[in-house]
């Protein structure tokens, strides 16, 4: 589970657009991946320093360049300036508490999004910050730590013809956030799996710790809102945006991108009204439960009180030898047999009338 | 009830526009059913190989074709070329996970909706995408499984002279939808009556059995309201839509079909409302029961325990020969009787008291 | 109180725009009350058959022709056909389980509405349609029976000289509308009453019987809600429409009727409200007056079973003749008394603290 | 509290435009004070009949005729014939029941408010109608009753040279909804204080009385809510509308109402929130208060049940000379001592149990 | 915490546009520091009278006048008669109960904003209204009391070459207005580590304690949301605003600004979000409390009221000479012992009993 917030202490007061990593480092040194391709050749390659990607900005062929690691600032600072990028995106960059934004500069576009991992050990989703910068024939991508959602990606690209070989940046960019987004499918399927998990526990054996799995789900579907509402403005935007990075045919899958969106949201909807239900039943659940200890308390407690009191009265000692209206069962030949009698006469009729009452 | 989410990890990583089925194999073979027809003229028939549906593309009657069964996508894709439908169409067709939608492409339309079938045997909802592509002589619709809510329009259409035999393509897709939001209806039917079932057992004997029941209800409501909004903006996109494909004489009946859908969104609503209600009642019910439950205890403890401390008293042993300041009671000629009037008096002024609180 | 839902069943699969009475059959034949006027004249007589009406299509004085029961669908579909009233439209007036709704054709003005009588002997809610076609020189209405709102309009019209007299057939048809909207203020102010009965009485002497009227009540309102939000839109729509059939000096009044209609809808919002106030209050007695019955359980309880402990001690048989260890109170002298102080003493102490944690 | 709806009954049926008081009648007879200014003259009077305001209309001076009463309605007829006020505004004001609004009509403007007064008494609010029409020359207002919350405009404008004696009605009429506006405040400030009470009480000493409190201000927040929602639209149609009654420098005034009333309207929803918050507390606490009963009441009756068990035990009279197997605990030396002891050691037991258990 | 209302009471039934101040007095006199600044030269000073503001009025460099300390009228009246202030504004200025709002004059633009600082002792948020003027070449900002967010705006201005020298007015009024967002964020960080702390707490060990703090958390998201709201309008408007007082270059900034106010909002809607799922929390655990609680009572009464009874019953006393059907178990050989094997397994029973219901 993401924590609920970033520290930015660290941004406070410094002048806007200075580069400031803010989130956990999670990475030792910066690690950058160039894949560089058009529709006969591609090549790939990993560099240790910024400057090797400097002549792939004039290149016509299309690169996609994936940083991972963001603490080392100066460094996004060099790219930031060959790559003409505006100060201000560099600083969203850096600053791994962003919201999924859009913006558009003179050299290009940035998008930032939330890639959603589920950690494969925990099985609790993790959030990432994933931005990137399209120019003309490259797409710069920033990612806090190694490892993302981008290997089919990867792999279609090194096939020898797929239709992303034959397009533009923007198609590459299109397709990057389509990973993200199937992705977040992914996790809705995890979570369904865990709402239906989840009903059958409560239906056959609720317990406390359904309280506590309910409220993460909870939790974890706010998250996802959060990454995932604003994203659908921002591929609206992308759609709808007359910019000159994004090239007529990519709008039809923007388009369906933008549907697949919807449709995660509407998932995260429905899926906030499930989870508030279980809640329903739980409470319900729980308040039945003790409806049914309270009734064997009640039923054993007013059968065997009254005969308390019953066995109690021919406890006593009042002197039978002073008169004959003192305790004349005691001396009766037939007294216990009738008093067992009584005791089962009044446990029977109590019985009964809890039958009645239909508590048991 | 439906699965919360189809399995959709199938198609994760693939290249857009790839077809893949996603969802549940419902049937062994395709299944294609033909319906040709003009004004004077009708053939039907039911054939083996999507070949055979080749000649009617360019045939000046309407033609209906019908496919059960999705799982086959090499057909779906040959079915698509020939009759030129977009790559990423012929993907919605296949993921029957979509939302309602309405695509145009250059040629036709397509629209994707929820069929919702009661189960006869259970009783459940359960759902199946119908998805169509509108060409200007034919409709080419898909089905998931053999079954559908359309035997009454196949009727129709069998009848010498109905409207549709007159009318062009458009309007045999409205029949199509509207047989589909008829059906929305007797669903409705269907929940109204749970409700008011429900409504009246919870007032007459409430039990555990109905907050299932209730949380049964509220998700079928979900189900349906996520086959419904989205229908809303299809069938206002269709009657206000500028394509070539729809005619001006459709466009009254689809606007008729645009307010009966409000009408079920409504009536969806208001069930929404009602049974968030009836768990109200339901929660107020359990714990009006536990109350009796509380009372009855109390009556019978609170009369007994000082009843049963005072029979408790005179079974107390303390020596009555020591002095005559030990239990003197015991020793007196109506001490007994004594002993009863009191308890009754003890008990009758609880009574009394219980029943000025009204707990009687 | 209204069923949730119309049997829609007899409709289903049908061509649309056949006409198809749904609702429940509440009169036996068709009555047809014809009131013909103008500025100077005005006939008012009761038909037995349609065709009696048909003359009055051209006749240049206004006519209301009102039709009481609307199961004879042949009539309905002869009248549709002499006035040129699309089928769709005919469609709608027998389906009485329509959305207040407004409707333009090339011959007039289709509105349906909800009349909401007070059933004088249950004192429920009923809702009948209402629904009437504007004609240039005439309104033909459709109601499910006799007996409606009307009354007040009709003696106006017979007065020698109101506005209506002077104005078209629109002034009548707002005369009509305005008068349904009217009896709504009657039914709010009937629900006002109840709800400040229950709230009285919740405050009290709560009982499980509020909860029932609570509901009620609540689903009273979501009916007037269901009837009253489409009748803004079907109001608004009327004032801004740019039809022959509405003429200016009318709009003043529909003007006016919105904002009745608005007024309406803010008190049934309030009331809403207010009702689910009342739940809140009701729920919190429930758990006041159980909190009060555990008080009286617990501080009997716990007097009196300490009590009983101790009159138990003195009731062992623990042989005080083997040696002096063994019970020594009970051959105390004043053992007997000492043992009541100590009592008075427990169950004094108790009760102070009882007062201190203000339980009594 | 004002009454949840106001009695329409008497207006039902009737032709629209008829003036019919709705409403209580809150005084004998009609009050009729006069103020009329200009930059250097004032003159204030009251006047006994209608007929003595009509020379004011025509008279180049701003003119203030404020009315006290609405039952004369052939009074408030014979103002409306003069001042040439539409009759259907004429029936809004003499409805006591009407919703803010605002009309145009030829000869002027026509605002209807809820003056919200305390009772200095009961401490309650007071609802009023307070509506006027603002013509070239004059404001025309009608209350219900003696007592507003004009005294300071009165003084005011009574001063020699304050802005509203060289300004157009227009500005007048801002000042009167000012003066009305401020008062809204004014409640908001009691209600303010009341929810801090409660608050302080909740936490300190929480009993049944406090929801009685809460629904109350749920209530009033409810009414200031239906009174201030409509004004929002009225003062922003004021400012935007084009009419030749409004003049341009008092726009920026009625911008600055109009932030006014935002701010009221954002207060109330603030305040219902945090009412809403009292309730949960409430009920919180009142669950813990139970909690804490029934603790009691546990620990006391687990430690002793057991206990009373085992003095019930050596109670018993089995028979000791029969054998040495029946109760040899009776006869032994220090049986007694035993007994104790093993009772010190269960009740310490089930003591420091609850201890850990947090109970204690 | 901030009080839930200022008290207005002192404005009332005022002329508009009179000065009044509306808050607490937190300072004694009024303190004001002047900095004036171009690209090449910056001073620095704290004067005493507001005469010496005024030179700066006309000067060409830019000037941040502060002024804190607003409850001498008469001193902002002087310097809004100097500087061309409307007096509705100066009315704004003194009236600290503002909502955020942006205001556009002849001179210049007017915005009012809320300031939160975090008190350092008590660790309650602390509400200041901070408002200020944007004219051509100054910056007049007003607080309640010394101390505010900005010494890190100071501390760049006073470096040599900060952007912020080389831009207009409108650039240090963003920079203000950028400090109070960033603080925001601050202000959320302890918000959101409260909740993590409330939230361990509630799972580790809830108590009544938690119940004040959930409370408490609302109350200040309440304000928060208050303050931030129309926050988003204002900096929304000042980006769209037509004014000559804002120039491009600083749009960019407040585009920037916008969507970190879109950041808290979004952050404040999440916490409510948070907050109100763990009241649902802690009253879930209240009730699961109160379930163990109430399952040990009944498990120590249910084993322990029936073994009572029968020990009660072997210490009546029926006479065993009179006859030997009267309790011949009591001479009995093991009698005591038979007892004994009895009340284990009765005991035993239970036991199992609830093993199996699993209340143990």
């Amino acid at each position: 589970m993401p924590r609920l917030m970033k520290k930015l202490s660290k941004t406070r007061g410094l002048m806007p657009g200075t580069v400031v990593f803010v989130g956990d480092k999670k990475i030792d040194k910066m690690h950058i991946r160039i894949i560089d391709y058009d529709a006969t050749e591609i090549e790939e390659k990993t560099v240790s320093s910024i400057e090797e990607c400097y002549p792939f900005k004039e290149k016509p062929t299309i690169t996609w360049i994936n940083i991972d690691g963001l603490h080392e600032v100066e460094q996004i600072e060099k790219i930031g300036r060959h790559f003409d990028i505006h100060p201000l995106i560099l600083e969203d960059i850096a600053n791994t508490g962003q919201r999924p934004k859009l913006d558009t500069f003179d050299q290009g576009l940035f998008i930032a999004l939330k890639m959603l991992i589920i950690n494969p050990e925990s099985g609790k989703i993790q959030s990432e910050q994933f931005s990137f910068v399209v120019g003309r024939t490259f797409v710069i991508s920033f990612q806090e730590k190694i490892g993302d959602v981008f290997e089919a990606v990867r792999n279609r690209i090194r096939k020898s013809a797929p239709r992303v070989r034959f397009m533009d940046s923007d198609y590459l960019a299109y397709t990057l956030v389509d990973a993200i987004v199937d992705n977040y499918f992914a996790i809705l399927e995890t979570i369904s799996e865990q709402i239906e998990e989840i009903e059958t526990e409560l239906i056959n054996d609720p317990g406390p710790g359904n309280l506590e799995s309910i409220h993460e789900m909870k939790r974890e579907l706010i998250y996802m809102r959060k990454a995932v509402w604003p994203l659908r403005e921002v591929i609206g935007g992308l759609e709808r945006i007359g910019s000159e990075f994004i090239h007529d045919p990519t709008r039809i899958y923007l388009r369906d991108l933008y549907e697949h969106t919807i449709q995660v949201i509407d998932t995260v909807e429905t899926f906030r009204d499930m989870v508030s239900g279980l809640l329903d039943i739980y409470l319900s659940s729980v308040s039945n439960k003790m409806n049914e200890v309270m009734k064997v308390l009640t039923i054993i407690a007013t059968i065997f009180i009254p005969l308390g009191f019953l066995a109690g009265i021919y406890g006593m000692n009042f002197d039978t030898s002073v008169s004959s209206w003192n305790m004349p069962e005691l001396g009766m030949r037939y007294g216990y047999i009738f008093f067992w009698l009584l005791a089962l006469l009044i446990g029977g009729g109590l019985f009964v009338f809890f039958k009645r009452k239909k508590w048991l």
